[in-house]
């Protein structure tokens, strides 16, 4: 669909993204923008220092996620932007119980790297 | 963020989008272009060809979608096009337990109305 391996792309990206934000969330700040912008649940924020101060200002100590499904697209005809959809499961503190999650990146190209345009997170509570 | 009510325009086509599709998705043709891509569970197609027969091919005869949450950006500084991000529930024949869903439409615009570029579709199953 792309001469760009968006599938790898979006692999390196998801991978390289929740080692830093379960590590030390507050250095995620170089992978966003001034134009960027982040929903998280109800709240919507834009530019790379409120959304860094959005992510450092949750409560847990501990959090890992672990991915269930990812799946990339290219996001435009000819922009060389990609598209990623994940689904995977949230771990909080010493809680036994996962959360579910959807979250979803649009990726834009910047030289030789990516920076995330979009991204909209949002807890899956059961129906 | 943008001159566009993004978040209008995205309620307004995911309740087109959803009655038609539960209505007869045969006719769900019209929202997408040769350029669009579909990834439905792990299955990848591209076209309007293509993406209506995946979408006629599924076994069940009745469905009905319902969005728990919506959330929509715009896809980029200056392009016009929305990022919209779904979790729901899908109610498939006269099964009682509805499945929990994310979905991802990319819409464009093109002349006065907007068609989806990307549409990435997962069932989220327990951890």
């Amino acid at each position: 669909m792309s001469a760009v391996d968006f599938s790898a792309l979006a692999e390196q990206f998801t991978t390289f993204y929740y080692q830093q934000f379960d590590q030390d969330r507050s250095q995620l700040g170089n992978l966003y923008r001034d134009s960027s912008m982040l929903t998280f649940e109800t709240t919507q924020v834009q530019g790379t220092k409120d959304i860094v101060e959005k992510l450092v200002s949750f409560p847990f100590q501990k959090v890992a996620h672990r991915i269930s499904t990812l799946d990339a697209q290219p996001g435009s005809p000819n922009g060389g932007d990609v598209i990623v959809m994940v689904t995977g499961d949230l771990l909080i503190d010493e809680e036994q119980n996962p959360q579910r999650y959807s979250q979803v990146f649009h990726l834009m190209p910047d030289g030789a790297s990516y920076y995330v345009f979009n991204d909209i997170f949002r807890l899956n509570y059961s129906g």
